[in-house]
């Protein structure tokens, strides 16, 4: 499949003759996507009720006779001010019964029916006019839910629509109480609605309750979604897309993607690698201008899963973004090996945020492919070099990888919900189980906890799934699996389950206790490694394979079915990682520090996010350079 | 005294038809009392008025004819959701004004005159079912008052009420303003009505006003808590007891405990190591899974004092608990170990929380003497090595101890509100006097501010009192006693009085001023050790015995009283009671790291909280290990 | 001009018969001036209406028999408990929306109109009573206005205030909507009715809407101040003051002071060391009895600026205070080299707070110069001395600086608003650039951003100034300049403008683009120091002076207009000033740590503010030491 490239782009934003020269150099720079609309409620129906589309009409027009193919965003995100007169109550609320106000974006509770009902309405308006319009070429549904942490809203109407919901998963009060068991300090309930949100309660929620409401406000995202979902599928063939973020759990992606035809997510590796990459000051000192060299290709393999094979990046950074803590800018060529990282793991569009740097408001400092005057930004270049090397290059897709590894959204609630140690983060976890996997040359197919065909793997992780549903556990069977640390230990209801976990077919363990461990602690494992953060103690009959320098097991099971029962260091996960390769006759790389690899169905691709050049496989790679060579060469070496 | 071990036992929790067979391991494991009801309101009382006594009745049945004692808890830590029904505005309102929501426990004000008044008519139907009933040996009245912080709370409850308690503390307005000085920036107040609370003001409330509140919110402790005793003092003649935390001050535990009979408290080593020890990582590292070696023993003194000789540990941590930021397991013996301590320092009964580790709600990680699957757990075996231990021994009797150290409530609240430098904290300052007392072996008698016959120690200590009770200052001349830093600096309006404190009997010493040193700053201290934290500036003309390097009096007085003018560190404090026992006619020990003693009146106990074995005394005491021997070899030694 | 002493005394506070002897002592002591009044509404109108002014006669008189000149306070920054009856809605409002209540001081709104009125009743009632009376020989207008952060209030009335004043700024709905650019988002507003205050909105508010809020708190302190200074003038010659704080950025000290004749400022050099200077943990225990070398000079320089020439210390600390996280007591001879910089910086008074330490309420353990107990402290012998040496010195008077700073009050919201960097800082950049100057010996004055005659300096420095007036750029061609970093880079509504800044006369320089660098990322400079903090990259043909090892340029222009790109490190200012004041032909004098120097018209005074003797020009400088000589023997050396 040939990749293409794509921009962000706000007309609304900047004089209309200034259009047609943007559009043409969009063109001329080899972006063939534009995406628009998506913020611009406030201009398409600056009134309730009377729409303005002239000015839509004429950007569109402009950039379709450019030869730029549209994504149309639903402006859901921004509703104009006017809306709060309609709906005074619309607003979120936080977790400290605080009303967050007008004044930016997101500002919706997604428990709110009116506006539910009014996002809809936009869509379908727009689906009307658009839907059937062959310029359009794709639909985007609001933008970046749970951005700014709005997904958890505490408001009156959450409440309301909380009980409801609980009186649908539980039918009677008795059974609620009986399946989170509520006798506990005397928290028996005898109507739904005397159920309150888990929020500023006087100490820790029950934690029951605290997951149901966690999955209630995802069922509650996805129920908003499907509401303009349904709009537009009846007014349009076009595929309609949502752009995710990274490193967001507040609800079930895969969920919300189920309705929609690509995913896409809003790749900024500079903004996370400050914001939200887990590592150290020298790690974070070291990739200062590249970002993490594992967190987008993470989300890249995520993406591609919850777009069930088609997925797109809707938003790459091109340069110095605004709103992380610090914000450096790129290393010269990042923006080309981003781009270039994503089309290796699948990617159809790489689209730049944005055009154009907007001198005014909130993202006045976000940097774009053109600076406020108009002039080139070091970004642009690159794009266009990219372009250029896709149009050169032979078609190439993605191919199943050899290892796949479990990501499930509702384990990151009920760990989030029930940590035992201040600083479990499922997150985390999974990153690191990830990490060790690409040190190695891994590539690595991320799957959802409902997958039940594994039998194309030759790996499969499953690092703290809190749950482990059956059919997964029968799939697993196919393969070689590495369950655990602190998986299949709990029942959906977030309660201990009898017999206890992990209950995995093929092996005879049990976690007989838990143990969380200060930052600094480790315990060293026989033979090198340690486990730190999470120590389980296992009891059965299972062959130990790691044992800690006490002989508590912490690694059991040969070939089939293993379960690993604490939180390796990364010395500990190479070892682990090398046993389990031997097992499934996985090949293994030792990658120097900085580079990795990704494998499609016909090419290596190397990527050096170091600040160094590295010397591999005989090549030379610079600081930020991208190389790609056929698989077989490999093959043959 | 024969000592006993209890255990924490909740029938409601579990199918009925495993009662019996948990009553009988529990004999067999030794353990002769079981507490039950404390959070079983709901079942007792499911709607209004509606008392369900049947599944207690056969559950005291059961536990009684295996042949354990019962204690009885009032369930009114954990109001049934019915409450909010009848008082809406039972709940209490925290320091931001965010109303504290039902949903956990402890989810009442203190000032509520509704709840106050069902929480007494909840124990009389307890009392008036059960107070003759001989099966119930004890009764414990509510549970663990301040935990998750209630014991302050700003309702309007409680506004109104401590308007009453300032009207029946000051007589008139007139009266409060003098004793408070609210001429300062115009706080005058003409009438009771008119004083809010101290919370949410523009800067610092004034700290008489402050001080008021915290008197005030202890004061609705006590008031509560006698409303249930005087229910049950008429309905039983078994004894009357309430289970205290750990570093818990914003009441005053002496008050509570004049009502009673037996005090006790809730003993968790490993999650008060983690949660409210003051210790650098080091520390903390090398007590992971014991424990601070003198957090428990100083506790175990309080308490005896609180409860004028008789005192339980009513919950004994028995293996990794869920509430602090991590959760270790106890080293193997440490189970033992805490409870020996606990007996060695006078304790009658060390009842484990909990019989069996819950599945379900908050707690489900709190580990229990058994497991979920009714397993046993690693407690259970070193609960029965006691209980064999303690029937093999002659009886050992509580001794008092050759030190006195005396510890106040209201000087804890003083300096918490009038702290004057960021980390100045009267518990911690106590602490580190218990401690260096004890890195010296010496048993320790912890004694209230009210004492007034000191006549049976060789010396006396009192840190940080803020103001000295006239009857303290003169049975201190009585003994050698230790006063300072910072005591009777302030009158009980938490004024400065004139002529300046501290004003001791035998000393010739004014403060004249104050230092609050940053972490990190010391002042150094001639032949040794430095002061911190804490120095002021004393004049007068009793003898200097320890002073500065820049020649600041710190240490005045020679014989009798003494008066120490800064907060020493640990050699400085090693200094101060070398010269103190010397002139005190007192033995000192020099312990190894991690050793611990404790003398009764017939035996010396030994425990080794380190990770190593120590040889002590011509023995080895291994790591968790317990030694005891008889006193007069110690004598002759 | 002879300097004066004063102090801060509260006849309100003590018994009347201290009063006489008070003022007896003051004036043998050397004391000229006395501040009252300004905490004592509740005394002065202790019911609505009902003035009390007979005890206020009465110390008046017994002050002013002694000799002293006496400064009367408004005391409307205590306004009584009464009030609160009468305006119950004047609490302000902190940004998390709760009232901030009664029971300190400050508890007023500043946009509430009753209470405006209110203090401009009280003000002329005053000025009635006292305007023309001889013996009040100054006027304090209320006390220190943002103290505890009470200049941004969020309430109803600050909203509908807010709203106000943007129609009166912007005319027109339309207008607010293009000079903000509402657009994005689709935050566009169709009335001034619907804008909100910028806080609690879902993500960061709107910069532009955020700096509008700024502006209009600090026109509503002005108006405020106004409304009393209006009722003063009208019954009074005597000089108006106000006493500002130190590092205070809420509100326009210049705007405030235009009003009046005379800038004070409360002065406290441990406090504030401990509190607001930026410096790391090494030197702040260098200077931990001393206080920042230069924080307390940068002030003097500011409000001689703010006072047009005009300023005192109004408070002055004299021993340890109670305010700070830590408050150690001043190295003997502090008060005295405060006092004397004071002097030497032009103040016409410095006045101690306060006479006597109060032994009650919120300042109880804040020293005086005398103690509770009316036994003199350190800080009296010290004033004393200084007396003495006052009246024995030659007068001496400021002289013009060669060195000029600007300062900018707006640059500090517009960078606070929109940082880009977490710890991006205007005042420490400023201070920064101030503290590089001093250490090559140079006296300096601060400008405000609309001076427009700098023919009298060699060199003038503009950092972080958000915005460039048209007429500074204008003056800065008078002589030679140093703009930036990060100057004039955006318009007075916070957005870019077009061309980009800086936009300076005489260079052709542009940014292109800036980052925000992380603690400890540091770009190192060709020839030695870094930038840190920010980095911009400059386009344009300017002569490149300085740049990084990467060859990006950092310093630009050749005399006359230079531009800085960067912030930099120490060692890099220090090689920027010496470029500079070369060019500039300053002589630049290389000081020893801790030692600074300050010229007047005729003399040249060094302080040690370091904990060591010091050599310097053929003198030794004892560690608190102040020495002086006249000015032509440095022109000789």
């Amino acid at each position: 499949m040939k990749r293409a490239l794509g921009v962000c782009y706000y007309p609304e934003h900047w004089p209309e003759d200034l259009w047609a020269q943007d559009a043409a150099e969009m063109v001329a720079a080899g972006i063939t996507w534009v995406r628009i609309g998506e913020f611009a409620w406030s201009r398409i129906e600056p009134a309730p009720g009377q729409y303005q589309f002239d000015w839509l009409d004429r950007a569109i027009e402009v950039l379709s006779a450019a030869g730029l193919h549209i994504v149309l965003g639903t402006p859901t995100c921004t509703p104009p001010r006017w809306m709060l007169d309609r709906f005074p109550d619309m607003l979120p609320v936080d977790a400290q019964g605080r009303v967050r106000q007008f004044g930016s974006r997101r500002h919706y509770c997604f428990s709110h029916d009116g506006y539910r009902t009014a996002s809809a309405e936009i869509a379908a308006v727009l689906g009307e006019r658009y839907g059937r319009d062959p310029r359009i070429a794709a639909w985007q549904i609001d933008n970046e839910y749970d951005c700014h942490n709005t997904v958890l809203s505490y408001s009156d109407h959450a409440r309301a629509a909380f009980q409801t919901w609980l009186e649908a998963r539980y039918g009677t009060i008795e059974a609620l109480n009986t399946a989170w068991g509520t006798v506990f300090w005397s928290m028996e309930y005898s109507r739904f609605d005397q159920i309150g949100l888990p929020n500023l309660t006087v100490t820790q929620p029950h934690p029951s309750h605290d997951l149901a409401f966690r999955r209630f406000c995802s069922d509650q995202v996805v129920r908003y979604h499907e509401a303009q979902v349904a709009e537009l599928r009846a007014r349009t063939d076009a595929p309609l897309i949502h752009n995710y973020m990274g490193r967001t759990l507040p609800f079930d992606h895969f969920a919300v993607g189920a309705s929609i035809d690509v995913a896409s997510w809003d790749s900024y590796p500079l903004g996370f690698l400050m914001d939200r990459v887990d590592a150290d000051d020298a790690h974070k000192a070291r990739y200062l201008q590249q970002g993490d060299p594992d967190c987008q290709a993470f989300h890249h393999d995520l993406y591609r899963a919850v777009g069930r094979g088609r997925w797109w990046v809707m938003e790459q950074q091109p340069g110095p973004v605004n709103w992380a803590p610090w914000n450096p800018a790129p290393l010269p060529g990042m923006v080309r090996l981003w781009t270039w990282e994503a089309f290796a793991h699948g990617a159809e569009v790489v689209s730049y945020f944005r055009w154009r740097q907007v001198p005014f408001a909130q993202e006045q400092m976000h940097s774009g492919l053109k600076r406020p005057d108009n002039t080139a930004a070091e970004g642009l270049e690159e794009a266009r070099m990219v372009a250029a090397e896709v149009a050169a290059m032979p078609e190439v897709s993605s191919a199943q990888a050899p290892v796949a590894l479990i990501f499930d959204y509702a384990s990151a609630w009920a760990w989030d919900v029930l940590p035992q140690g201040a600083d479990f983060d499922y997150y985390r976890l999974v990153m690191e189980a990830y990490r060790a996997l690409r040190r190695r040359g891994l590539s690595i197919d991320i799957l959802p906890p409902d997958a039940d065909d594994l039998s194309g793997y030759a790996l499969v992780l499953a690092p703290g799934l809190a749950t482990l549903p059956n059919r997964l556990a029968r799939a697993l069977t196919q393969t070689q699996a590495l369950v655990g640390p602190r998986s299949n230990l709990v029942t959906d209801e977030l309660t201990i389950p009898t017999p206890p976990g992990p209950a995995l077919p093929g092996l005879d363990v049990r976690v007989a206790r838990v143990e969380s461990l200060p930052p600094g602690h480790e315990r060293p494992v026989a033979g090198g490694g340690a486990v730190r953060h999470w120590m389980e103690q296992l009891h059965g009959s299972s062959q130990v394979r790691l044992a800690t320098d006490r002989d508590e097991p912490v690694l059991v099971g040969t070939g089939g079915m293993s379960y690993l029962g604490g939180w390796p260091d990364p010395a500990l996960w190479d070892r682990i990682i090398s046993l389990m390769a031997k097992d499934a006759g996985l090949d293994l790389t030792e990658l120097p520090e900085g580079l990795r690899l990704r494998d499609t169905s016909s090419h290596r691709f190397a990527f050096n996010y170091g600040p160094c050049s590295i010397a591999f496989d005989g090549r030379t790679i610079a600081p930020a350079g991208v190389e790609w060579w056929p698989r077989q060469t490999i093959a043959r070496a």
